[in-house]
């Protein structure tokens, strides 16, 4: 679908606003509803957010998708991550057959859970000697995100599974953002000291090769992400187009989502942070771009496992905009 | 039931013990499991949190119980809330009727509400001038709050609903853990400056005028809480006797629960905090109980809301333990 990295580039500043109508017309159904004005806190804040990206009054989630993409990475081969590539594969059987986490999360949430593997018997390229995908690849990746997205959807959460891809985020939230590997590397799924040391050392050895495309965030996706990275921002710009709010998982989904930001102040405003991720780097990205996660469980498992948690504070939002009475219809008096 | 407040100290002091085969049977299997050793991060504790005070492994979520009590207090008279007493009472015919924002959340977490209202059109009295409640009414309500608690729940949820009752709720912090009005003292649900001002000084007052029982925690409670915060304190010692761990609401909840934590310092271990209210005394509170609040939504609504929306936390916890592959089971490669 996108031709070159200058066409996506354009229709990343191409985006709709949100529906300011149905935000006010979500405000003053919340005023008159049997509580203190604004006791709901944040309940509230996602209701209207809901609103003004559905450009919905009400809104709904009848159906939640969750998307999780899968991709391998060359960069594994440096020893960044405490698990073997295989398990990439492995972990995408085992959603399929629904034993990973997600599943439980997904059905508990009421949500449907799409898996897409991206050739993950071809992993991108060692970023530190090449770019981790041409661009004809990057493209490719970026629009299978894109067209997994379904119109239908009244919500998606975005979430990823590759051995290695922690170290890809993190080269992704250095180039955008500066301050070097020191301030973005993790322990991803648990890598010892050891492996912690040459995974700084890779990403810094990383934005070192390609510091001459460093202030382009799509080629700097194309570069130092992932195809599952790339698949994540697509499906984040698609919901944008679609009106469909977007749940980010973690520090990976993130960073993969980031690069709509730094194209244009509002690329993000459609989603929400479903949860701050105890890998390292999660918080200053969060901080980065303005978003301020719904859950802090320590959770650090990727696969939309915390998007797919937050997915019950909207239903519980939802639940108390649409379903409660008004002062008037309960006979409650209000405030004096 | 309980016939002295002496009597029911000693019940206060005589709690079973968590369970550490449970606990340690959940760490096995959780080890198994296919995902980076603690990657769950809280919802791995909160899976062995259950299964250690339910006694029960695996631990099971079938009957939750979502209780809520309400009462008046005297000391709205003295101009300490944003709304007329009256209030209660039609928020109790608002539950019934299913219009609150806690009949929406309970039936969003798959739980059963219930509500029981204590004594309505008998408020406490005005605690700057006699203690709230006589022994036996304070006991009274204890009583009714113990046995509301039904042995076949898996989890209660106990919040409160009492126009007023964050000034007693803060009278009590204070009294149990020093620091005066000032700093448990606020806005409730949305009284004004001056409001605020009075509410303080009816609370510095109370403080003053019951100065010989503040090292008594149930005599505290008598004297400076309430009917519904007496109910809860029974509900939180019966759940524990009963091996039904607790998801407490926000301040008021907290604050009527507090003295079983000062009778015994393993009282409240049974319990969790489901969210951090916005109400200004909250964080003080669950700090010096050592309570690590679920949620931090600035919801500061009462009616168990905050609890209510924890529950889908704890199902998403329980659901990961029991449903979720091994390595084995799967094929998944563990840790290299």
């Amino acid at each position: 679908m996108f031709k070159s990295i200058d066409e996506l580039r354009a229709v990343c500043a191409d985006l709709p606003e949100g529906d300011a109508a149905s935000v006010t017309a979500v405000a003053a159904r919340e005023a008159q509803l049997t509580k203190p004005p604004g006791s709901l806190g944040r309940l509230e804040q996602l209701t209207a957010w809901l609103a003004r990206w559905q450009r919905r009054n009400p809104p709904r989630l009848q159906q939640v998708d969750i998307l999780v993409f899968a991709g391998n990475h060359g960069v594994t081969a440096r020893g960044v991550s405490a698990y073997p590539a295989a398990v990439t594969a492995q972990m995408v059987a085992n959603f399929a057959a629904g034993g990973a986490a997600i599943n439980q999360l997904a059905r508990n949430a009421g949500a449907t859970l799409r898996v897409m593997p991206l050739a993950l018997e071809q992993p991108t390229a060692d970023f530190t000697v090449a770019p981790a995908m041409r661009e004809s690849e990057f493209l490719a990746a970026v629009t299978t995100g894109y067209q997994a997205v379904v119109p239908t959807a009244d919500l998606i959460c975005l979430g990823e599974m590759g051995i290695g891809n922690t170290t890809a985020a993190a080269a992704l939230a250095a180039a955008l953002f500066g301050g070097g590997a020191k301030r973005w590397a993790g322990r991803g799924t648990g890598v010892d000291e050891d492996g912690l040391a040459r995974k700084r050392a890779v990403i810094d050895d990383a934005l070192a090769r390609h510091k001459d495309i460093l202030a382009d965030p799509l080629r700097v996706a194309a570069a130092l992400g992932g195809r599952e990275l790339a698949a994540i921002l697509g499906a984040a710009l698609a919901a944008r187009r679609q009106n469909i709010p977007v749940v980010l998982d973690g520090f990976v989904a993130t960073a993969a989502a980031a690069p709509l930001k730094k194209l244009r102040p509002d690329g993000l405003d459609h989603t929400v942070a479903g949860h701050l991720s105890a890998e390292a780097g999660h918080r200053a990205l969060v901080d980065a771009l303005g978003l301020v996660p719904l859950l802090q469980l320590d959770m650090r498992l990727g696969e939309a496992s915390g998007a797919a948690i937050a997915i019950s504070l909207l239903r519980a939002a939802l639940a108390c905009h649409t379903g409660m009475a008004t002062f008037g219809e309960a006979g409650v008096s209000n405030k004096s």
